[in-house]
């Protein structure tokens, strides 16, 4: 990364911390009445099991219609590439850029960014800048260009139940001990009620109530049920009862398992009662929700539902951010609108993100920035999952977007010519 | 096997199954006025995961203070190896057996039995036999010679509940789809009521109640609650309501899981929300449940609790066993505790088992002989799990229990010394 930032004409170094590192570059001769530019993304990907399911080896990329298959390639490695290339080619034609420019790439954003936070307050002052501008987030869809204005915040928690002091031959012990994946079971199944909703006291606590107005926006997007269904290839939506399926990606919160396993579980039979059983959860957060206190809330509601028998151990770490919120008057927020609609030819959707940027909240409580998503990676690419994939022609929008962006912010926008709604 | 057999003065040749072959050996020159014994056994181990529990390899045995360890080396290698040195012992001091002598060892014991029951049909006319014996069954303590009296049976179920056609990202989509892994905790959550009992409908019918001798009988028994806490690691006994750690185990029957798994299992966090998730279950049985009716009520079961939105798939395959008891007038029953008290100076305990042994119900139905356990295998062995051991001791007293009971079945018992109660 260092070295593709000073092939682009940055300076650029990597910033230790106690994690994997991250990497910083700068270009601040755009003089004095420019704005500067904080552009982050992160250089870090998923892990890519399960192996079997890719059709091409994950780090093996390949091309095909019109597809560039490989794991990171839109989260974050193809959205992260095009800004790079932008500024060389700013760099390498005019020999300047129109904003000054810090570039911000780190390592461990799949992991809730555990380290970056301190790194910012670190370098709080190198890293200070009039705006932020993020090349991970990602479009709503491919046929639509669009703005992302909120994101969900996130809490993890890991926990193990534990049983006897090794695993047993399940004939023999059998009805006699609890069996940690029956009490793991229990617990699991009570985190939600019958209706959807998440039983954990205290969960929707201090959330406001969603707007008419917003519901009805929401109403006028170009979604249906119907499409999702076979996009995803589930049955049925289901979630909290007296919400839409949009409401609940973008503007509920959640309380999800992401794995939970113990015991025997190779091909056949063994007949074991074991030892402990585990489960990952993560919390998906709304404004209101603090996530320390909903990480507490968990731990607390987990303790009351484990049964007589079994012992309960969170494991360590945390891994917390806010939900995120575009203010109306960011700085770029009207250059961004407008640059898509020259770009696509469409007016741009404003639309709700489901998952979460930790990042976000650092940049503002560190270096007193909001920022804005502008990426071109698309939420139907299979992120976190096999076959993650990113389309090439996005590559080339990406880049002439991002020259435009950059343009506007620093020589100003042209006189205007529509309005973006959605 | 075979070759040892051979070695040991008996005929010997591989029986094939559509599965893993069975080894039979006979020596048949005792005499029509003696019995015929049909001696059974398993040369097939459990899985040996997770190998990282393990104190040496599990098939590189070890022995320190007075144990053996290895995989399988209680169930079943050494209990079967020390009938083979046994013939071997008569036939090469002798020159003969006490008995007439039949040897079925078979490879499918732990993935139970699956192509025995079609091997002892084709070959019934040979197998035929006054009685059988098992040197697969394990006594209940180190501590006190016991006669097994009855078993629990086995049905067995594999089942995958699926929810979208691919992993996806828990953030983008969590709360709007069903998680297959939601879905599979409260399903398994279902199998069992408030006060330990199963829930699935119809399961209990059938099932005599335990009079009050019998019960009364179990309470004599050396065996407390809290040694069995010391021994299993587990914090306290539970399980169905109304009954002792010993009816539990050996009279009441249970469903279990064995191995739940899905979604992101591997180190740190990953938020997918995933396409599968899995479950595998045995039931133990006791007298008056058919093992294939108790399958269809769990599936039934099944089908009932699965939320909308996720669809349950069975996994195929059966794997079934009758619970098992030993007829008051079994031809080698007297003799059995005569010769264990005769050995260990004691007088046997008459016990339960709470797991299961397929194979006896085959040798009901096709052969028409009671199967009297005598195993020297101890309930205590960490059999199914890592560190597995058997006793040295016990080759020594099991070779001179199996001489003694052999003789005794072929030449009479000496005049009674005592009666055996328990």
């Amino acid at each position: 990364m260092v070295q593709r930032l000073e092939r682009a004409g940055l300076r650029s170094e990597i910033l230790p911390t106690a994690g994997h590192p991250a990497v910083y570059g700068e270009w601040l001769q755009a003089g004095a009445d420019r704005p500067t530019v904080l552009v982050y993304g992160h250089y870090d990907v998923q892990p890519p099991e399960p192996l079997e399911l890719w059709h091409n080896p994950p780090f093996e990329p390949a091309i095909q219609d019109g597809r560039i298959t490989a794991r990171g390639v839109s989260d974050d490695k193809a959205p992260l590439l095009l800004t790079v290339q932008v500024f060389g080619a700013y760099l390498q034609t005019l020999g300047r850029l129109p904003v000054n420019l810090k570039v911000l790439f780190e390592g461990e954003e799949e992991v809730g960014s555990a380290h970056l936070p301190a790194l910012v307050r670190e370098q709080a002052a190198r890293l200070q800048a009039d705006m932020a501008i993020s090349a991970d987030g990602g479009m709503w869809s491919a046929d639509f260009p669009s703005l992302t204005v909120s994101g969900r915040g996130l809490t993890a928690l890991e926990f193990s139940v534990h049983g006897p002091a090794s695993d047993l031959h399940s004939g023999r012990h059998g009805g006699a001990l609890h069996n940690p994946l029956h009490a793991l079971a229990a617990i699991i199944a009570s985190l939600h009620d019958a209706q959807g909703r998440v039983a954990v006291e205290g969960f929707y606590d201090g959330i406001a109530p969603l707007s008419e107005e917003y519901r009805a926006g929401l109403r006028t997007l170009p979604f249906s049920d119907e499409e999702y269904l076979k996009f995803t290839g589930a049955a049925a939506t289901y979630g909290e009862a007296g919400y839409s399926t949009l409401e609940r990606q973008w503007n509920r919160p959640t309380v999800e398992v992401n794995g939970m396993w113990g015991g025997y579980t190779g091909e056949g039979s063994k007949t074991v009662l074991p030892a402990q059983a585990h489960a990952k959860l993560t919390c998906r957060l709304v404004p209101g929700q603090e996530p320390r206190r909903i990480r507490r809330l968990l731990e607390d509601h987990l303790r009351r539902a484990t049964p007589p028998g079994v012992r309960l151990e969170f494991a360590p770490g945390e891994h917390a951010a806010r939900a995120y919120q575009l203010p109306e008057g960011h700085p770029a927020r009207r250059a961004t609108l407008q640059v898509l609609q020259d770009v696509y030819g469409q007016v741009p959707l404003e639309v709700g993100m489901g998952g979460s940027i930790p990042i976000l909240e650092t940049f503002q409580e560190v270096l007193g920035v909001d920022t804005v998503l502008f990426s071109f990676a698309v939420g139907d690419e299979n992120i976190h999952a096999p076959n993650e994939f990113f389309r090439v022609n996005r590559l080339y929008e990406g880049q002439h977007a991002w020259v435009r962006l950059l343009w506007a912010l620093g020589e100003g926008l042209p006189p205007q010519q529509g309005e973006a709604h959605g």
